[in-house]
């Protein structure tokens, strides 16, 4: 496995730095999570999207969320086909194993899946057509909430879209019967949130209301 | 869709107060990787584990890292079936669009994932071998992994597969035409590491010595 | 004294958010405490457990409530030995130098302190029995109230000392004579309360008819 | 016990208020908490006193920390003389059942308690000197570190004093074997810290630098 190289000595650097103050200072509760393991309290479910961090926002420490990164915080329907559902695995070890009391769905700003997704269902990005695409295969899982923005201007229709992208999300985590259990049972809360990175600005979903300022 | 439920306060109070201080501080930046975009320099695969997280132990700011977590690190092999692959999407976005120069495969000690595939693999958790378990399903992925240690006792297998999770990821990493074809051109390198979280520390993968501490 | 180590930055980080949100938006009232002093309206004497906060359940701000928190919420009987009497010197404080109209006693469910005296008294925890045990010598506080409920099954036991521990500690503060007096004179009244965390349930004793719904 | 009073109907109304809203809301949070048992990575040990709630400034939620409150946040030395010991028997719970990581004391400006020790040390106080008087016995524990302070003038001896409750309770923290034990053993770390309410200010004991603002 020749292609696997060395650390980039930058990394190195901040990683030892790390060790030698963050680490030493906080080593009791580091050891305590690894002895008597983690107790999170919520699953977030989150972008891989370099400007959104949740454990900033939340100034949230370890041990404090379960946290599930994929393009565009999608979840996609519940399918227990047999295959590979990483998101699906995610959520079922949150809610069967953790024991998680809330899931918190944050969506974002200026989301490049998201764009994709229009870009694709606007007939502008044939190669996200493609069977093999994995981005636009995977950002199928949103074409249900293009369907209710699709009438939208363009200026108006991928802010509207990203907030579909948690939505969406939402509603397919209620198929898996798990968590339909869970939030009957008061078990489980669902949250969905939507991001403004560059503004610093933070939206909930509220069912009357819509999508308002926090 | 009722079952969407308001923020906790406590999150409310720590967004406001994050918004008032870091935000503040940092809008410059903040405002500028909105307009620019971001321009991330590595793909970091990481385990949801709520004691590991990538942006403290490299102290990574908003706009650095491109961040996947799922459960146990694990990437799938290359199967373009048309079906929803997250894993894959994600690192198909990283390296197409994003063209990240790295992607980080972090395993880490303690992994409940990498537990229940070596209790399944082992015949003590017939309930992950259902079709219907995500979990079992998705660490079927790192049963190759499992085949090359399984001859070791029981206090050496666990900690031998948390490894293995970083190398069967990083194998099947290149297995997708567009990783091999950049790491071949020399413009992605790829780097297996394994963090002991209660310990401080971090092992990387080489080529000739295995996993070494950093 | 080189142990003593520095504030974890996640709540160097709160801290600082609190201070540029809520401490901002009620400067006056915490200068106004600070200038001329607090008046509390009642003492709260509650557990250390961290699922029971009363400035959560009676949204309490700054200034309200003077709270003494200790294991399962005990009041030792009057004793004016000399020694050092942590709960005594909070009481004899609340009466005589801020002069609260109420002393609160807030038990709660799952105990572990009320949950340690039952295993002691009833054989299953020696070494609670031992004399450098200070949980066991300060739950034997609680005696009186086990011997009231020793007779009943395993399931109802619990249940029962926690309020026990509630009615022991009143029963306790009457023998203070400085409390005795005040509420000889109308010039104070006690409170029993139980709060199921679990349920968000509250009781509160009455004389005719027992612990009763809120 | 015709003594015991129903609850004002403020509080009623409170109550019945936070249950219909805040629990309601986080109804899986709470019932998870009871049903799993708390695991809070800290003890805080603050003052009684209504100014000083630990979670505002920290954003604290239900579940997060454990926390014992007397008066002037004071610990005594480790006497195992089978008799009540309030304080002790908090930090042996929070350390060798519950595990925590961190044990913070924190202290506040205007404390009544630190007042009276300076006043009783000053001779100024001849009722505190009394056998009978808890709050003098109590304030007892602060007189070594008041010795330190003597010597200053009246305008900063007693802010001086109130950080020495800080640092007169951590040594003697440290004469409980089970807490220098977890220490030494690097599972367990102390912290003081000094707030002044009005000012919205907090500062952590450094040893070399002494306290310094957070």
């Amino acid at each position: 496995m020749e292609y696997a190289r060395p650390l980039p000595a930058y990394l190195v650097s901040r990683f030892q730095g790390w060790r030698a103050t963050t680490y030493q200072e906080n080593r009791a509760w580091y050891r305590r999570l690894a002895e008597k393991g983690q107790h999170p309290r919520a699953m977030v479910i989150s972008c891989c999207d370099s400007r959104v961090h949740v454990t900033s926002i939340f100034g949230a420490d370890e041990g404090e969320f379960f946290i599930h990164r994929n393009v565009a915080n999608l979840v996609p329907p519940y399918n227990p086909d047999g295959e590979y559902h990483g998101t699906s695995a995610a959520v079922e070890y949150a809610v069967t194993s953790l024991g998680v009391a809330h899931i918190v769905v944050l969506g974002h700003s200026s989301c490049g899946g998201v764009k994709g997704c229009d870009d694709m269902c606007s007939g502008h990005a044939p190669q996200l057509l493609e069977k093999s695409s994995f981005v636009g295969r995977w950002m199928d899982i949103l074409r249900p909430g293009f369907q209710r923005v699709a009438h939208l201007p363009d200026g108006e229709r991928i802010p509207a879209l990203e907030r579909q992208a948690v939505l969406v999300s939402l509603e397919n985590l209620m198929t898996f019967p798990f968590v339909a259990k869970a939030v009957k049972e008061d078990m489980l809360t669902l949250h969905g949130l939507w991001n403004n990175t560059g503004e610093g600005l933070l939206e909930q979903y509220d069912a009357q209301r819509g999508f308002i300022a926090v």
